[in-house]
């Protein structure tokens, strides 16, 4: 049985990723869609906000599971008995630095193979950190973003201008 | 009458920023040159520092209008009724961002129109990351930026160290 | 008055550039959209072709003149006193063509000012040379031409190969 | 069961193309190598000899159909019942061109995905192209391709100048 | 007698600058690699500790000396009457950076000439950064850096968390 | 004795060309500008022209031998024992394409180093195809190319069209 990982910080997850992930559980038997969460690194959403919000996002999507992991993608990957990682692409500063990122792993654990997917023409300018500063600048994430979503930004910017 | 807008963070203008300034004027009926700020983001100088420094470096230049806004750039396009944005390319890095940013601003505003100008041969390798670093570490940027905006960074750069 | 000049070979036109054509009529009070021709270069149509099948894609659209040149564009531009030319960015490898020419052109006529568009979402794949080699391998360019491409298209091809 | 196709002129195999279909063959459950050839475009090779070339290249490779096809991607692969395209990309001019056409196959054949494997670090920089200029220029492609293509190359090339 | 210099962070060393340093040293009659240090940006590793281990790397390598500066490169180069910077080059983006900064030291002092080499086919993809991502992440760095490189950042990162 | 090549086609030499030798020289006890030819590539201006027009370009600049070569630029520096190659970036697209070869370069002979220049402000927009193209379109190239260049391409391109 053939199952691929699609790891991503998902903070939070947006159009892009779900057109991604309808698009690779097409390919594969099954589709872990893993937050890496970094210990060092706070992020917008905690790592079960985003793990909620991309549950909500792919309920309707059959054989994906959405799971976390801190440390190395490689090592879960070992764990998880996975060898499949699925990536992005949306531009060529992103195939930069995914082509140094897969040889690296690589490297780390030669068994590995990372495939690549474009974005969709409707997607590819759709960014975690875009949707954050639309958001944040007060303007509609509605198009770029399942419904959801845009209503979890909504109200921890609201909760955090609160609390300032 | 044809106006466009050309935003930035001008932290400080430069020669970059005043060659393309002075073309885009010769286009167009009008031009205003925006400086976009955001409260969270602390810049080197304060919006009014950087206005004032971009209507002195403007001053000869027929038909510029200095502003500064915050929030998003469409919300404050569609309060001066403004369509087009100019904006200018250095290097492919630039464009891959510009693209995004013009597809991301048209989803959500979809009468702007996002124009660019590429950079002069004599500026193409100017940024005002480039002329900060190079005063932080004692250089002149005589060649890099006009002369008030020179003084202002030297300035700038000693009031910090003596408050430090 | 402000006129822009958008040259290109345009064999033959596909809905990019109508969509270019559409979006840059916008921002300049006219556009001349100029086939630029080499006499040394054989296209698939002729420029009187290429200039037809242009006319009827922007029949519609306002303001808009189709003409063809032989030589420099910067000498086309001269005789029609037109001072600022567009063209479209579809991938940075354009971008990086563009960047030299619009250098090139600078250095022939300093007068001249070149300003570039980002193709739409729906268009940045879109060339003429794409269109040529998917009609050539029997696939259908329905949504890629208007319609009276599409079929002078086949009808071209179609008389290539009884010629032969 | 999942099936992909990996096309391409082959003209002729490298070592590059033969390290990406030994990866390739273990994420799916087959894999069909497919010379792409045009009757319009003269190889250095004929289509059969590429062929066979293919065959000898990936013996030892298991679940490896090689394949040819005439005309559009898309048709094949609808013929062949396969809705899975394997690329290789070596640098980000690949990654753009592969970009353009992933979006115009997916317009022309909407249940079609085309997937990216990055090129290893010991073939990035080989090409079908490089090879035919460095054996050409009289040198030595014995680590760029399989033992059996640099024999048909010093052939081929040795039969060329003695028709000349 | 040619000598140039060979400036970066080396926070820490890894394989691919040990790589270029040793291609570095028999083009020039000396090299001298120099840890660039700013006393605003904290690193990982103290200057003296990289100049430490870069010496440690670099020992069996003859005609290289290890040094370390603070302020701008070009000021340093006055200094020590060097007019030469090697620099790698392992990606595109590596290149946009360096084109700029090659520039603009040329405007500082126009006596320099920047020389680039590009990355090894093993080290194109390791850098200073990933190395230490990938050891905070609890990977092992063994195929990225020297030997006394890789216990000197499993003993900061101990001291590091010892320390929290 | 430290001596590099600067191997090209040179067809003809351009003001990048010319600006990029004066800067190599300074670096090397000897430049080797070496006109690389190849039988089946027919080119505008004869081996033997291009030779003499480099010759007279560099004519001021001391230490420089012009030749020529068929065949693998490994071959020749082989025969010359020269081991450093010279080549000059002028944007992204000649990176990619020069990081390939070098690394190509590098495996037909491990001894060769490849050093990169990058095309200085003025010159970076200049390259024999663009010369020539403006040329034939009956544009001067009085800014691109030394006086004699230009006159001999006028010259050429008057003989070209008398003989049609």
């Amino acid at each position: 049985m053939s199952i691929a990982v699609y790891p991503g910080s998902f903070d939070p997850v947006t159009n892009g990723h779900v057109n991604l992930i309808r698009r690779a559980v097409e390919i594969f038997d099954g589709l872990i869609v893993a937050v890496a969460y970094n210990m060092r690194k706070q992020g917008l959403f905690s790592v079960e906000e985003r793990v909620a919000m991309l549950r909500e996002a792919t309920a309707q999507i059959p054989r994906v599971e959405v799971d976390s992991f801190d440390g190395l993608l490689v090592d879960y990957m070992r764990r998880r008995s996975v060898r499949v990682v699925i990536r992005g692409l949306r531009a060529t500063a992103d195939f930069e630095y995914e082509f140094q990122m897969a040889h690296v792993n690589h490297k780390l654990y030669p068994d590995i193979e990372t495939m690549f997917l474009v974005a969709g023409a409707d997607e590819f300018f759709i960014s975690s950190q875009v949707v954050k500063e639309v958001a944040m600048l007060g303007g509609s994430v509605a198009c770029l973003v399942p419904p959801h979503v845009r209503d979890a930004l909504e109200k921890k910017l609201a909760d955090l201008s609160i609390s300032r």
